[in-house]
C-alpha cells in the first residue's frame, strides 16, 4: 500500500503532538494541531514554524479538519478533550491513540485503569462509531516518528477492533514513520498490555539515563 | 563470583516450580519442594524422579530447609503460602519471587495490585526481615532456566531493596540459568513494572502461538 497525503488532526500540543505533527507536515500532509483554546501559544508557534501545511485551532477545529485523528493529549484528560472535539467530528474516523493516563502522585508512575479498562478501551467505548487504534504510547516521542535512531531494530505494537483501521495505521507507522516490525496484538483490550508498559519505560529511563530505547520481541524460530 | 552449592527451598509444584527445582538439582544443589500438604502428589513424584538431592514437604519444611527460597506458587495465594511457611523460617533469607497474581475471570488476564502494590512489594512488606528479589516472572517457565533456547538474546530484570541479594540472584541467573543480560530495575516497587508485563506476555503468546519468546531492550549507544 502506498499512502496518499491526508488532512490530519493532531490533538495535543506537547512533545508528542509536536513530534508527530511536524513529521506529518514534513511528509506533505495538511495538519491542524488542536488544543483547548484557539490562541494556545504552543500550537500557534508550531503552526507558524511549519509552513503553509500547518494550522492550529481548538480540539473541535482539528477534529473537523482531520480525516484521521491523532490523540496526543495527556491521557488523564483525553476523554474530555475528545468530547470537546465533538462526537460527530470523530464519527467514522480513525483515532490513533498515543496517550497514557499516568498518575505520578505516589512517586511511582501509576497507569490509571478505572474498572481495569485502558484509556484506549475507554475512548472506544465513548466513541463507538470511531475506530480507535492504540499505538506508539510506550516509546519516547523522539522514537515515535524515527525509530531508526536505534537502528530500526525495535518493535511497535498496534491494537484495535477494526482491521482496516489497524492496517492503515500499520502503513502509516511503516511507510511514514519508519517502523519495520509492527505486531498486531489484537482487539482494543490489548491496549491494557500496551499502556501497562509505561511503568517499565520509566524504570528503564531512570536506569539507563536515556529515553532512547525500545523493545524487541525475540521469538523462537 | 562463583556460586557454591546450596540448600534451596522451592515453594510451589506447578510448571514453574518443577522447572526451577529440577534445574537446581541438576546443578548439584539440594532442593526441597514445598506445597500445602506433605503428601502432595506432584511434589512426591518430582522428588522421586530427581534423585537423592531432591526432597519434598510442606511449605514450612521447604522454607526451614532452604538457605534461599524460590516463590513459585500461584501469586493469588503466595502470601498465604509464605505465611504458612513461617516468618522465622524466612527471616534473613532471600526470597526469589517468580510469581504472578493474575485474575482470569474477565477473559482478559488482569494483574491484581491491591492499592497499586505488586505482589513482590506485598511480600516484602509482609516479611520485612527477608530480602525479596523479583525476577523471571515474565517469561515462560521453559525459558526461565534455559534462555539459550532463543539464542540467549533476551534480557532479564531484577528488582529488590537489598543490593547484595540482587547481586546473588543475578549470579544465579547468569551462572546457573544462563542469562546473559540481567538489568537491575531498582527497588522492589519496580516489581510493578515487571508484573505488569504479564498482559503483554499473554497477548504475544496468543499472537505468536508459542510461549518461547522474550524481550530485548535496545538502547541507543
Amino acid at each position: 500500500m502506498s499512502l496518499r497525503k491526508m488532512r490530519i488532526g493532531v490533538l495535543g500540543t506537547g512533545e508528542v503532538g509536536q513530534a508527530i505533527a511536524t513529521k506529518l507536515v514534513e511528509l506533505g500532509n495538511e495538519v491542524r494541531m488542536g488544543s483547548r483554546s484557539r490562541d494556545n501559544e504552543a500550537a500557534r508557534n508550531w503552526a507558524r514554524s511549519n509552513g503553509s501545511l500547518a494550522s492550529h485551532g481548538t480540539f473541535r477545529d482539528a477534529a473537523e479538519f482531520g480525516e484521521i485523528i491523532f490523540n496526543c493529549t495527556n491521557g488523564l484528560y483525553s476523554l474530555d478533550a475528545l468530547k470537546s472535539a465533538g462526537y460527530e467530528n470523530l464519527k467514522g474516523k480513525i483515532i490513533i491513540d498515543v496517550a497514557n493516563a499516568v498518575d505520578f502522585s505516589s512517586g511511582e508512575p501509576t497507569v490509571i485503569m478505572p474498572e481495569g479498562k485502558s484509556l484506549g478501551e475507554r475512548i472506544q467505548e465513548a466513541f463507538p462509531e470511531s475506530k480507535v487504534v492504540k499505538t506508539l504510547n510506550f516509546v519516547s516521542y523522539r522514537l515515535m516518528v524515527n525509530p531508526g535512531l536505534l537502528g530500526g531494530e525495535i518493535d511497535m505494537f498496534v491494537s484495535g477492533n477494526n482491521k482496516d483501521a489497524k492496517q492503515l495505521v500499520t502503513s502509516i507507522l511503516k511507510e511514514w514513520f519508519g517502523w519495520r516490525t509492527v505486531v498486531d496484538l489484537g482487539d482494543i483490550r490489548a491496549a491494557r498490555a500496551m499502556e501497562l508498559l509505561v511503568p517499565l519505560w520509566f524504570r528503564l529511563w531512570e536506569n539507563t539515563g536515556t529515553d532512547l530505547f525500545g523493545f524487541k520481541v525475540i521469538i523462537k524460530k
